[in-house]
C-alpha cells in the first residue's frame, strides 16, 4: 500500500456548457446562470461582479445574487478589497475556492485498485493504492479493499478540511448506468456484479449520496476531456491499455456512450480472425495480442504472468535499456493495437486518438509501428492527419475522471445543494 | 438502358427539427417557422390553418402569412371549401403539395449509374439506370453517361411539370465536403476527381444550381432516416454492399460524418491480417472478403467478375434454386460481414443495423452467419438485444438519398427562394 499526498497533476474542473441542459423554466435559467458564472470565475478568475456580469451577459443584479448563493455554498471566495477604479463602491475580486468541493475517484482494476481525492480546482490532493493481481481474489474481497481504500480518501479529505460531493467509481467492464450494475468484466471474471450497492455495505465512514459507477475509458477519456486539452468541439478517442483494452469515445465534445452505455469496446475487436481466445469467449480479440498481459508474457517479464502496479515497471526498465526481446513485444503489440486504432478512425473519423493507460509510458516504443500500420490501413490518411499522443494523466486518467465526475455534476448544477436544503 | 416511371418507395421527405438551424434573428425564426408550418402540413395534413396554429403553437396570423408564402412557392396547395363549424370565415385545408418541388439523385457506381427523380412527397416519379462495370471506363466516359442520365432526369421531370431544386450524387469512396471533391474511389480507381465541376461540363439541359456529392453509404443511411422507419432519436448503422462495402452511421437521429467527413470506412477493417490485397493498398479488408467480387467469385457466377447492374440476378436465381456453391459463398460473406457488424456494434453501441445495397436481397441467406458471429463477438450482446434488418430501400437507398438531400435542405429553409427572387 502505498500513500502520496501532492498538489500535481492540475486538472481544471470546468464544466462544459455543452453539457449543460438548456433552460426552459425559471428553476433551469437560474441553474444555467448560476453554471455560467461560476465557469466565468473558474476560467477567467479572479474577477470583480461587473466583469462577470460583462463576460456572461447577465445583468449586475443576478450576478449579485447568484455570487451571494455561491460564497453560501463555499464554491468561490472574496479576495481582498480592490481600489476603486470608477463610480460606485469598492469591489472584491471574485475567485473559485478549490477547497469547496471534492470528488473521490475509485478504480478497480484487474492489476490493482487506486483512489484519490480530487478538490474543485483538479488538484489531486490525495493518491492511495493498493497494487496486486484482483483476478484470484472472491468479488466481495475486492470490494471489501476498494472500500477501504475510499474509507482512506475520505478521511484524508475531511482532514484536510474538504467537503466530499460524490465519488465515482471506474471498473473495467460493461456497465448498465441506469441499474448502477456491472454487467460483465470478462477480466475480472465478474457478472451482474452490483458494485455500488456492496461498496456501501463495506464502507466504514460516511459516504456521500452520490456514489455513480461508469467503464474505466470512459471515464479516463472524460478525465482527459476535462483537463482542457481536448476542449471546445474536438472529437478524440482515448484508448486505454491495461490487461484490457477500452475505448473512450469523444464527439463533438462529448462523451459518446452509444444506445445502451456499450459503446467503445476496442478490446474485444477481432484482430486475427483465428487467434487466441479470449476471456469473453470469442477468440483474437486485439487485448489477447495488445493487452498487458501478452506484453508482458512476450517481453520475458513473468513467464507466469501475474501482474500488480508495479508490472510495467520491470518493463520498462528493459526496454530503457535497450532489451532486444522487450522492444520487440512492445513494438509488435503496437502493431496489433494499429489495426484497432485504424479501425476507429476509418469508423469514427477522429483526428486525434490518445493513449492512456499502460500505452501511456510504453507510447516511445509503441508509436512507430503503430503510426506504420494506421498510415496504411486508414483509407483517408493521405487527406486527413492524425494526431497519436500520449495520454497527460498517463495511467491515472481513469481514476481521475471518476474523482471528477462527481464535481462535474456540480458544477453543472452549482446551487442545487442549498435549493435541496431550503 | 433501362427507364421506369412508377410512383413506388413512397418515402416521406420530412425535415426532422434537429437538423434546422436554431432561431438567432428574425430572419431565422421565420425561416424556423416556415419550416414547422410546412412540416406540420406534410406529417399531419391536410390541415387547417387553425390546426397549424394549434400544433405548432404560432399565431394565426404568423401561419397566416407563412402560408402565403408557402401557396405562392407551390409548396403546399389549398384543398376545396370546408364546411363552416363555427365562428369566422370558411376555413379551406392545407395540403402538401408533392410536385411543388423535386430532387434528382445519381448515383455513380461500380457497377453501374443511376438517376431518380423523387418529388416533396417522397414518390420516385422517374428512374433511369445503365448498367455496366464502370472500371474500364475513362473518368470522362463515366462522367458523361452519368451526366446524360441527369439530364434524362431533367427532361422527365420537366414533362411532369416538377420543379427540380437540386440534384444530390452519390458516389461510393471519401467525399471532401467543403471542397466538393472524390478524394479517393479506390474501387473506380479515382483520386481528387472534381466531380461537380465536371458533370456541369457535360450537361445539357438548364440544371439547377445546387448539385452537392456525398459519399453512397452516407446518402443510402440518409434514405433511410428520412423514410421514417428509424426516425425520432434513434441510432443505426446502414451497411450498404456492393463491389465496395461502406457505412453511415446515424447517433441520436443524425447522420455522424465525423471531422473530416470520412466515417463509415467499414469496407476497410481488417478482418483478416494476411489476407487478400486490397484496391486501397492494404491487406484483407473487410470488402474482399464480403463485397461483390468476392461473393461472385466464390459462388461461380462469373470466372472473371465483370459485374453489371443485373450481376445480382443470376446469383439470386441460384441461391433460390438452393444452388450449394451460390449459398456457401454467401453464408461465408455473411460470415465475414458478422466481423465488421460486430466492430460496429462494439464500437458504437448502437441497436440497429440495416443491410442495403446487394446485401439486401441477399439478407434471407446472410442474416443466420451474420448473426451468429454478431453474438459469438458483441461483448454486450446478452445484454443488448441488436436489430439487423434489409433496407426497405434496399440497392436503390443510396440513389434515393441523394434524390431526397436537395428536398430535405429546401424543407429546412422553404421560402429560401422566394427571399432570393425577390
Amino acid at each position: 500500500m502505498s500513500t502520496e499526498s501532492q498538489p500535481s497533476s492540475r486538472v481544471p474542473a470546468v464544466a462544459r456548457s455543452g453539457d449543460r441542459p438548456r433552460p426552459t423554466d425559471q428553476a433551469d435559467v437560474r441553474r444555467h446562470n448560476a453554471s455560467l458564472v461560476l465557469e466565468s470565475v473558474m476560467v477567467d478568475g479572479p474577477l470583480s461582479r461587473a466583469r462577470v456580469a460583462a463576460r456572461t451577459g447577465l445583468t449586475r443584479a443576478t450576478v449579485g445574487s447568484i455570487v451571494d448563493d455561491l460564497l453560501g455554498a463555499l464554491l468561490i471566495t472574496e479576495q481582498g478589497t480592490r481600489t476603486p477604479t470608477g463610480v460606485g463602491r469598492p469591489g472584491t475580486d471574485l475567485a473559485l475556492n478549490p477547497g469547496g468541493g471534492a470528488g473521490i475517484g475509485l478504480e478497480i482494476n484487474v492489476d490493482g485498485l487506486a483512489a484519490v481525492v480530487v478538490d474543485l480546482g483538479g488538484t489531486v490532493r490525495h493518491r492511495v493504492s493498493r497494487s496486486g493481481d484482483q483476478r484470484g481474489r472472491a468479488t466481495s474481497a475486492v470490494l471489501r479493499s476498494a472500500a477501504k481504500l475510499v474509507d482512506d480518501a475520505m478521511a484524508a479529505a475531511y482532514d484536510e478540511g474538504l467537503s466530499v460531493r460524490g465519488v465515482g467509481v471506474a471498473v473495467p467492464g460493461l456497465v448498465d448506468l441506469a441499474e448502477q450494475v456491472v454487467r460483465l468484466a470478462p477480466n475480472l471474471g465478474w457478472t451482474d456484479v452490483r458494485v455500488v450497492e456492496r461498496l456501501r455495505l463495506y464502507a466504514v465512514t460516511a459516504w456521500p449520496d452520490s456514489i455513480t459507477l461508469d467503464n474505466e475509458a470512459n471515464l479516463a477519456a472524460l478525465g482527459e476531456l476535462w483537463s482542457g486539452d481536448h476542449g471546445g468541439a474536438e472529437s478524440f478517442v482515448l484508448v486505454n491499455g491495461d490487461v484490457g483494452v477500452g475505448a473512450g469515445v469523444v464527439l463533438d465534445g462529448r462523451l459518446h456512450r452509444g444506445s445502451r452505455g456499450f459503446s467503445g469496446e476496442l478490446g474485444h475487436l477481432t484482430v486475427a480472425p483465428d487467434g487466441p481466445e479470449c476471456r469473453c469467449g470469442a477468440r483474437g480479440c486485439l487485448e489477447q495480442v495488445a493487452g498487458l498481459d501478452w506484453i508482458l508474457r512476450q517481453a520475458g517479464v513473468r513467464d507466469e504472468p501475474r501482474i500488480g502496479e508495479d508490472a510495467v515497471a520491470p518493463l520498462l526498465a528493459r526496454l530503457t535499456s535497450g532489451d532486444g526481446r522487450a522492444i520487440s513485444a512492445v513494438r509488435e503489440a503496437g502493431g496489433s493495437l494499429g489495426v484497432g486504432v485504424a479501425a476507429l478512425v476509418n469508423l469514427f473519423d477522429v483526428d486525434t486518438v490518445v493513449l492512456g493507460g499502460i500505452f501511456a509510458p510504453l507510447f516511445p516504443w509503441l508509436d512507430q509501428p503503430l503510426s506504420a500500420v494506421v498510415r496504411r490501413r486508414v483509407l483517408s490518411a493521405r487527406w486527413a492527419p492524425l494526431h497519436i499522443t500520449a495520454s497527460r494523466l498517463g495511467r491515472d486518467a481513469a481514476v481521475i475522471g471518476a474523482g471528477q465526475a462527481p464535481l462535474q455534476s456540480l458544477l453543472a448544477d452549482p446551487l442545487a445543494p442549498i435549493a435541496e436544503a431550503g
